[in-house]
């Protein structure tokens, strides 16, 4: 605690620098030494810095090349660290007759990169937003200095005050619940107004990489968030977004360089009115865009497609998501360098246990997998899920390391099936057996598992912050039964969105906002708690417990991260999944209709090896498998069999 | 042509057979020398034949080995014939004290096999029926010799008369047309009965691998067609069928052996009546199928599914495609060796350029990549086509030569394009530009290219016998011309259908018939002969032409063979396929909305390459480029352009 204490103050001292130096921010914040990789990009902000000298006298630390870009106030120094021991270095800037000395810390890391190990299919990865999950900390919900000084729990697209604090409280809910990983949508700064309806909560519009957005906490609290959430054998995976930043982000008003962004003309004095430029860097939510503006097509064909054009592929690649989210220039090396390294120092400094990378086909391919690869290197064990939105696997698959299908190796461990979400989201409103619907979608795609080079390592889910509910606006727990029993049983690393557990609905029909809904008793003066079993409705407790119950079979159990998947092609409606290892199995059985049906089970012998008699891990009872098994209408059941028994 | 007499005559010494001798059928009825595989096997039949034994003196000529089977009846003789000269050689077999000669002729190759070349994307195939074609030949409409002695042309399901003939004398009608290569559904022997409505007319049902349905022709009339075609620049493509045979094929009523078929023993005694028994090789349309019985699912995932189940897996492989179709045991090497064997025996004898292999997936996938394996070492320039009928890209890529997408090579160099099929005809009836929808269903299939290891060699198609018509029961020439000129400018191997050309329509509806009609003016007493312009209506001839001069224009054409091909994302409506070479290019560009739409030059720079006009090869009229293109509803251009005008 007092070394944590010391090296806070040497940070904070390496931070206070005398303004005539001209040098008022370097990023990264503290770098490591140790690691594998040597090198370190510095990034040195201050008026006119660009034409200072630079020099450092430390064991171990030589410069290797300084870049001087388009805008005055920017300094790139690249540094080589081989061999450098933590301790507090001297960086010497000389403007004229000048010299001012600035120090930056080297630390040790907490442990060798390889001891670093990322989520699996072991795993059941939770996605909350911390906005909309649990206020821990009241004194934190808004802030004089920032753009937004608003909290507002009655609009659904402004801040609400969930934070880190919210979330640390509740560790033992996921712990109850069975989870084994959480996954918040992004912590960073997000510094941006609101336009009276919509705000930034989300976290998708960067403003500060170094630093999380006070609204949720400090970087002090995040770490101690994680620390106690590993405690709890709970892994931490961090939301990230290299594709763009927000539209207040220093960098545009000052662009380190011309091609900082892409296609950043539309933000240029002669293509804006002076009023508009005005505006720049306080703008206020929906820039006015013009002529010059590229808004991405949001098709992602064109990145793989062997046929694109390179219209097509500029517009999905270079154009912007938003007005106001600037599209970062990943061919840029200044930039994808900064990028990496933001990663690494999260890892170190926090030491979370894997990354989600956001709009991830939208980004440069060569700069991301250059990411890709530096991070394998420096932690072989560590894991990034891609998010990859097409719903076709022959697309996803592309996308993941090592792949049959890409000339262009993306490094990426895993990518996001986002077609077992529409497949299982169209299901559900299906009950015919054609052989294009139902439970046979779901049949259809998993076929195309050949694809992948390591379906293992494929993310699965049913619904996240970007789409309806799974239950839509009503409370079919049937069907989202059906859903989530596949989802924990098949041979998938599976996501769940938070409150699904507790029946929480919703649609994107209004706003996004509609399916980002506050988690009930995470707010002071909620009335309904839905964290605890006293709290919960009767219905909540039977879904929360039906989930829980499937959950802690899960862990640790051999079946699932082993054992061979062998799936039967509907029959009548009634899908059955199994994972076998030698004497042993589970069968998911979901009968996708509205009837009762019959399961012969002299059919599923290759997988049921003789047992006669399996266990419903969802009601505990046993189940006699000499006789057909009789379904009730939409029945889910979960039956492990031990072919000894 | 006196050596054509002689072998003739030599041919029919070696069948005519004492019947003592218990030979009364060796296949194949006569053999090559030169072959780079110079083993042969030797099905013999007779009655007992099974326990003779068997000497062979001929230069170069000497027995491998025999087989025995469980079939009296039957005798496997494989001889390795390297060195051999042609001649006729003699087969000694010995049975107790008798020994009987058989004759034998091996004669010589027409050609080098690595000098047939098959058909490519160079290529148009056109798909038509024999039977629906034309009845060239009235006097053999019908034989009192066959199961079914009928002809009606009133039936759709029975036999209409159409011949070899037919097809012979109409080769200046492909001319014409501009069409490259034929493909002829099944020309070998369907001797079985009709049931009053339903016949073998449509030839998938063989009960002799070596001789062409009389109906049809004769082996002679099949050469004389194939030679007569080439003259005219004309290649023929034979429609083959491994998978399975006729029931009323000798095979099934004395089998070689007990696992010569897949399951079958629904048709043993013991699992039949006395009175269906009695039916066996005149067995009455559709056998009495009991619980023995079992047939294909006809669901083709389980042989790529990484998941599938053994009990899956086999239901499609292993059961019968309908109870009339034995189904055949590739696995059996006996039978593999036979029907590779009857390949090459077709290619050799008549000449062919490539074959189409029904139902593909339905047939071991071993054998059927040992088949393809041999044929592709033997004749290295020839080329099949498979029948691979599953929408997905995913699933018909992976059974391509040399696929990444399996572990399993199924040396197949020309898969069918079923998600073009597929996509197309749901388009059609789409007018929104939603993303899943209308045109964009083409690009978004196209994408996934790179999923195939050679996309040049897949068969793209808009209909054929097994599907509807892509006109259904309408006349939608504006829809077929937006289908057509994708299909016949876009990197694919292209084929048609018959009468697409002068809008016959149909859909399966009622049966299968009705998307076979007999040609206009191909039959006796045809009021509407749409063979000639003079014959054809006003519509009927606007459609021949139009398609007439886009085959002409892309016969030779290296826009269409080397040409880079681009596509671009649909635009409100408008979808644009561009080939490229240097300097030149060719965009087809249809509007599949029913509004005017203008396709802004600007947007396609990149392929037009700075021309200033183009030509449309539909219309021959002048387009100028440097303003914006006004395109009708439902408008479909082919601009050819050349930047040095």
């Amino acid at each position: 605690m007092k070394k944590k204490l010391i090296s806070l103050m040497m940070l904070m001292s390496a931070m206070s620098m005398n303004a005539a130096v001209g040098v008022d921010r370097i990023e990264p914040t503290n770098w490591y030494v140790g690691m594998k990789d040597a090198s370190l990009q510095l990034m040195v902000h201050g008026k006119d810095v660009r034409s200072a000298d630079v020099e450092v006298s430390y064991p171990g630390v030589r410069i290797d090349s300084i870049a001087r870009l388009d805008s005055p106030n920017y300094l790139l120094v690249y540094l080589n660290l081989k061999g450098a021991k933590a301790g507090e270095m001297t960086l010497c800037f000389k403007q004229g007759k000048q010299t001012k000395k600035v120090k930056y810390l080297l630390k040790d890391r907490d442990m060798a990169g390889d001891k670093r190990m990322g989520f699996s299919n072991a795993d059941v990865l939770y996605m909350l937003m911390p906005d909309r999950f649990a206020n821990g900390n009241p004194h934190n919900d808004a802030f004089k200095t920032m753009r937004d000084k608003t909290c507002d729990r009655t609009a659904p697209s402004l801040r609400h005050g969930g934070d880190m604090e919210g979330i640390r409280q509740h560790l033992d809910y996921f712990k109850d619940l069975g989870v084994t990983a959480l996954w918040f949508t992004p912590l960073l700064e997000n510094d941006g107004p609101n336009d009276g309806a919509h705000s930034t909560y989300h976290g998708y519009a960067t403003t500060n990489y170094y630093r999380v957005d006070p609204r949720f906490g400090t970087n002090e609290e995040y770490k101690r968030l994680v620390d106690e959430a590993h405690s709890k054998g709970l892994k931490v995976v961090m939301d990230m977004i290299f594709n763009h930043c927000g539209i207040d982000h220093p960098w545009v008003a000052d662009m380190p360089s011309k091609d900082w962004f892409n296609t950043p003309e539309w933000l240029a004095p002669e293509n804006q009115t002076a009023a508009h430029q005005k505006k720049l860097g306080t703008i206020d939510g929906a820039a006015k865009v013009n002529d010059k503006y590229l808004q991405t097509s949001y098709k992602l064909t064109p990145v793989l497609d062997p046929y694109a054009s390179q219209v097509d592929l500029k517009e999905t690649v270079d154009g912007w998501f938003v007005p106001t989210m600037p599209d970062l220039n990943q061919r840029n090396p200044h930039v994808m360098r900064y990028l990496i390294q933001n990663s690494e120092w999260w890892i170190e400094t926090v030491g979370i246990d894997g990354i989600r990378m956001d709009t991830y086909p939208y980004a440069d391919r060569d700069g991301m997998a250059l990411w890709m690869k530096t991070l394998n290197n420096e932690y072989p064990n560590f894991n990034t899920v891609g998010e990859t939105w097409v719903t076709e696997p022959a697309y996803t698959a592309a996308w993941q390391k090592d792949s049959k299908l890409s000339e262009k190796n993306s490094y990426l461990k895993t990518v996001m099936d986002f077609a077992f979400f529409d497949r299982i989201n169209q299901a559900k409103n299906e009950e015919t057996d054609g052989w294009w619907q139902g439970f046979n979608r779901i049949y259809n795609a998993l076929c195309y598992d050949y694809l992948y080079r390591d379906p293992h390592h494929v993310m699965a889910f049913i619904e996240n912050h970007d789409t309806d509910r799974f239950l839509g606006n009503g409370r079919d727990s049937l069907a989202l039964k059906q859903a989530l029993a596949l989802l924990l049983t098949i041979d998938r690393i599976p996501q769940l969105y938070y409150g699904t557990e507790v029946l929480m609905n919703g649609t994107k029909e209004v706003t996004d906002g509609n399916v980002r809904r506050d988690f009930p008793g995470g707010f002071p003066g909620d009335e309904h708690n839905a964290f605890t079993q006293q709290g919960r409705t009767k219905e909540e407790n039977q879904m929360f417990n039906w989930i829980s119950r499937l959950l802690h079979w899960r862990q640790g159990n051999e079946l699932i991260t082993k054992g061979k998947q062998t799936q039967f092609i509907p029959q009548d409606g009634v899908y059955v999944v199994a994972r076998t290892l030698p004497g042993r199995a589970v069968l998911t059985i979901v009968n996708g209709t509205s009837h009762q049906r019959k399961m012969h089970t002299q059919r599923y012998q290759e997988v049921l090896q003789g047992a006669k008699l399996a266990n419903n891990i969802l009601t505990r009872r046993t189940i006699d498998l000499t006789k057909d098994i009789t379904l009730a209408p939409r029945a889910t059941m979960v039956l492990e069999i031990n072919a000894q028994q």
